[in-house]
């Protein structure tokens, strides 16, 4: 994404550690919490969709939403009428989770089996974006995020699309990540006792296929380049 | 998974169909919704990771969370000292949503690029798994749910790995399910001004690589076939 500032060379001092706030510690599994800003802005960067959680009339919703990352705000949207959205406006504390499963974890006993994951969690309370250059922005990251060059290279929303999208904006200042990454960590009694059975990783990957052109193409259009040459990032 | 009934053959009847309660009813993209509890099974059976939103001191938190599924009953585990967890076995109400990403939309206009997804949303409020024999059940389910044959084919839990595992049941009595498939949905002013621009999708998978040994196995270990042969289900 253009709109964002690029990972600090190697060598140089690292963006701020993440804070732990009492939401923002990791309990459960603490050896595989990072505190590495940079580490956060990879994860997220890598996502397409991240889950938003907010109550609505005392229900949790966890809805997969677009978002886009400029610095440290997160920026999502969505139509006025999504009522999660309109509760997320009004300022209720949010919770918004990317994960990338990276691999099936194979062990020797049921219990150690597990995932090998990154996972960013962000706690706020979201930001409705009011002025019109931010929401410009906030939707060009947005679009950016989701289809890199495409803001540039297709019609930019007109007053009509404006008026129908809320643009919200979540600061990174409470977040958290959480990494698995390696083998099974199996009690010392079931590796001696199964030196015969495997164990190990199954990656887990997403990736990208050809693209479809869409039926109301005429024939010969080609590929653009930001299309055909997309890759997705990587852990790094 | 073995203990998961199969798919009505075609032209048999179907299961029920997904209800439709005040949380349950997909009310933005109505267009998107199905209402075919075998579609419902097959998201969730295709899934690797759901995400569990529940509220702990007047925050929502997101989690990723493991999961399987037993005919109309999800199973979820997780550590005793996790506070979603615990606050999720107080009966407090929960949401739990499995998303595939299957494809980046790409328009003419920045407003019509989306995502081609399958989301399955369950609201409810979860139940304690006490018994014994549906404890292992849960627990099987779940094990085979991530990886398939691993139940019978590792240890089992043995008393203090039980003791240290929550088990908990979330009946998919209120359900939804929401599936984006197909071409970009533009204006038909920005098909016929942008004839020469390309649009379409890029589709959007997970893949599964070689198995990667632990390295604490012995050499010429071989991969066993249900994690070489393992394929991840896909939509039908």
């Amino acid at each position: 994404m253009p709109t964002t500032p690029p990972r600090p060379p190697t060598g140089q001092p690292a963006a701020a550690a993440l804070s732990a706030t009492p939401r923002s510690t990791i309990r459960r599994g603490a050896r595989r919490a990072r505190t590495d800003r940079a580490e956060l802005y990879a994860v997220l960067d890598a996502g397409l969709v991240g889950h938003l959680g907010v109550s609505v009339d005392g229900s949790p919703y966890v809805l997969p939403t677009g978002y886009g990352r400029d610095g440290d705000t997160l920026y999502l949207h969505g139509s006025t009428g999504a009522a999660t959205l309109r509760a997320a406006a009004a300022g209720t504390p949010v919770c918004f989770t990317v994960t990338h499963v990276d691999g099936v974890v194979y062990a020797r006993s049921a219990f150690h089996h597990s995932m090998n994951y990154r996972c960013a969690v962000v706690h706020g309370a979201a930001r409705v974006v009011t002025d019109p250059a931010e929401r410009l922005l906030g939707l060009q990251v947005l679009t950016d995020h989701l289809a890199p060059g495409s803001w540039a290279a297709t019609r930019q929303p007109d007053r009509r699309e404006l008026a129908a999208t809320v643009v919200l904006a979540l600061d990174l200042a409470e977040a958290s990540l959480k990494v698995r990454t390696g083998p099974p960590g199996d009690d010392e009694r079931d590796v001696a006792a199964n030196a015969g059975d495997w164990a190990g990783v199954l990656p887990v990957s997403t990736v990208l296929g050809a693209p479809e052109p869409c039926p109301l193409l005429p024939d010969g259009v080609p590929v653009p380049a930001r299309v055909r040459e997309r890759g997705l990032s990587r852990p790094g």
